[in-house]
């Protein structure tokens, strides 16, 4: 019989849960609302009934699973199993995650950073397949990365390994991110930095159909529409966010010379739209031998990433 | 008895090549001009020339060692034994290095970048014994970097991980690097750099006790020795070298999280001016659990960091 595990993707919005077996294939999940605003205790709740419901909704027992894995917000301590102070889940700091679940769970239970997880799944079962050294970026509403070497997660010195969003690629760079590091590839290149740079060019002034939508509703996904529709300012925005993009992926090469990186999260479903202008930017700039043995590819699972990474955790 | 290896340590400059033991200790030296103006042919017959010196030196046959180890300046592929196109080794192009020595040697020949072999000194004979997770970076003309994960000297597709002198810090940064990536590390911190802005500077009419120095003989050193001394342009282009340092390690910890960053090159010999600068740049702007569990600290190791990493890659 093949092995299952059940894999739980906490993220600030919502927590979706499922049983997967070991060739990757999700016999069931199930998505509830974090309500992260209620705090702690209350989210821990909702992980619980969200197994529980897992399991239920399965037909089997936690008996007959090999584990729980958990893929959480950074930063996180994933050998000890604690979620450390992550900014989307207010009120959480130094919580024994794993302690607490094991008191509810007699099973193996892990915990690692949702990028890692999801890092793990494209090397799995996504476009990393027999591929031992890949770098994995989701590109959201923030930016995350999962470093794959020689075939297995690397989790560096405290599980903060691959804070790609977080690395500076302009150290006079505006300090919008809230990691507090001017500058840093998140605050120029995710969906949230995005807005924030269509916003600033129309409170200059600057003519365009974004200005039809109020600032407050304003999203990524509106940016690329105004875009395709010919809008100036927003080739502009576009122009710039591949270029960051790019920038980023030249260090992710110069750091770890991968074979292959991989690009997730809900800015690659424009990757038709971004990939010639990103990669001109890494053609132009990245070191010639680490450019040519490296693959750029959109990433291949899709909006379940995160529980196939975690319940990947233990099988 | 003690297992013996050669190592030898290619440099633009010079060839550094010795015998040590399996505990690190340099049973003999030997230092010649690399003499790259002559182009390969002639270094090549240069090295064989100082390994032959050495295990004469050290009256011991080629039968005796357990292989010959080069540290090569990159780009090259350590698999493949070939130097591909290093900036300071003119006229070298796919230069099969370790396939010609085997010609002449009978004995296993492994070749690196040397960075990377000096990453593997300092971990096991050096500042990083006993640590896992560890970058070395090292700051002289150029930057360059190693990386050891999990134990192991790790090299990437094609043997160019932790070119971190080449990852870009400000993508608008000046194009002053052979590399062509505009703003990289090299192009804010190396000592090359230093004195590229302290005569910009000059130029522009900046008053300066460094006015004093023709400016075709300005070096690194003579900055140092003027800040020492009061000159305000001078304390203020180490003000800026210290903060383009601590932004490259903001970048390495939020890459690789290690436990440690060792710093070698000449500019480590300004350890005391510089490691305060630096670090407050890194207290302020790395991730704060990366920061936490990171130490950074002075190679040890000091001129035969090359030949010693040279040497370990064979024992």
């Amino acid at each position: 019989m093949k092995k299952l595990a059940c894999g739980v993707d906490l993220g600030g919005t919502k927590i979706n849960t499922g049983i997967m077996d070991q060739d990757g294939n999700i016999l069931c999940n199930v998505k509830i609302p974090t309500e992260a605003d209620k705090g702690p205790q209350h989210v821990i709740d909702n992980i619980r009934k969200s197994i529980m419901e897992s399991l239920n909704k399965s037909n089997i027992d936690v008996s007959q699973i090999a584990g729980i894995g958990i893929g959480a917000p950074g930063p996180l301590n994933a050998d000890k199993g604690v979620v450390e102070c992550p900014p989307n889940l207010p009120g959480w700091i130094d919580i024994p995650l794993v302690d607490i679940l094991k008191g509810d769970f007699d099973t193996e239970i892990k915990l690692n950073n949702d990028a890692n997880a999801a890092a793990l799944a494209e090397h799995l079962f996504g476009a990393g397949q027999g591929i031992n050294n890949m770098v994995y970026m989701t590109v959201s509403t923030g930016i995350g990365g999962g470093a794959i070497i020689d075939g297995k997660l690397y989790n560096g010195a405290n599980s903060n390994a691959a804070e790609i969003g977080h690395h500076t690629i302009n150290f006079d760079g505006p300090r919008w991110c809230n990691c507090g590091n001017p500058g840093c590839l998140e605050s120029y290149a995710s969906g949230t930095s995005l807005v924030k740079f269509a916003k600033k060019y129309i409170d200059s002034g600057r003519d365009t159909i974004l200005k039809n939508i109020p600032l407050d509703d304003l999203k990524a996904e509106d940016i690329f529409d105004a875009a395709k529709s010919g809008d100036g300012l927003a080739l502009e925005l576009i122009e710039n966010e591949a270029f960051y993009l790019g920038i980023g992926i030249v260090n992710i090469m110069a750091f770890y010379n991968p074979e292959l990186i991989v690009i997730g999260g809900g800015l690659s479903s424009q990757w038709d739209v971004l990939y010639d202008k990103m990669m001109k930017t890494v053609d132009e700039r990245a070191l010639k031998p680490n450019r040519q043995i490296c693959k750029v590819v959109k990433a291949k699972l899709g909006g379940n990433v995160g529980l196939i990474g975690a319940a990947s955790l233990i099988l």
